[in-house]
């Protein structure tokens, strides 16, 4: 039987479990600092993004355990006609809980939220290292129509 | 002597001009409307965009015409100890003045106002269509290290 995940927005007092599961992850060792207390820059980042009504930090909960979380941010643009797009980001799942779905349900999940807030499109990039990332995000209907291009500052 | 290009935010009196732009380009002609009235999705979508702090619709102007358009967003995350990035899309020169470094210095400009903003990365996707527009990106300094994958809704 399939267990029930629950998705809800983020609140504040989840902040340090998703930084755990950001930093809990290959590249997300690399660039992450979770620390207690967790430093102030992901506190003043998740106020901007709580206060945004274009941004929305969704987490996978079961049984009252966040399991998963990703960004959705929805963008207007005058392009393909005036359209909306949603742009997913940062989807991570709990490394226990990998290969079990939550993955599949968490992008689902957000597709449909696309729908709802009436976007076109549903994108996102992937780092060409994530070798597995590519296949699920494709077996999920995603194209890999576009390069995508990032410079840090 | 290099010619004087102003930069400014986008005013609704330059919609028509920016959408004919749009309009002419190889991908853009399948997916535009120009006509007169503009289609009611493109006043809604510009003013969606100008009343979001978050998104800047510019304008790259010359002896008052308007001769390049680009969006830019500025997105709050959680990944990468809360940083904000900035995200380029829809950047057009006018069919006239293509070749003449009007799209170097529009990306300039965003990868400049990215920086006042405090993002820590700038991006975008291309189109692997346009194998011009990537060559162009690497030579200003993007890497393309990500799949941009996309899903039509």
């Amino acid at each position: 039987m399939e267990r029930e995940i629950q998705f809800r927005i983020a609140t504040e007092q989840d902040l340090d479990r998703i930084v755990e599961m950001l930093a809990d992850d290959a590249l997300g060792s690399k660039r992450e600092r979770y620390e207690q207390p967790l430093p102030n820059s992901y506190k003043k980042a998740f106020q901007a993004i709580t206060s945004d009504p274009n941004n929305e930090l969704v987490v996978a909960c079961y049984e009252n355990e966040i399991i998963g979380v990703q960004q959705i941010t929805f963008t207007p643009y005058i392009t393909h006609q005036g359209g909306w797009r949603a742009t997913i980001e940062g989807v991570r799942t709990a490394s226990t809980e990998r290969g079990k779905g939550i993955g599949t349900e968490l992008i689902r999940w957000a597709i449909q939220r696309a729908k709802e807030r009436g976007c076109h499109l549903v994108q996102l990039t992937t780092d060409k290292q994530r070798r597995d990332a590519l296949r699920f995000y494709e077996r999920l209907g995603f194209k890999a129509t576009h390069e995508g291009l990032k410079m840090r500052l």
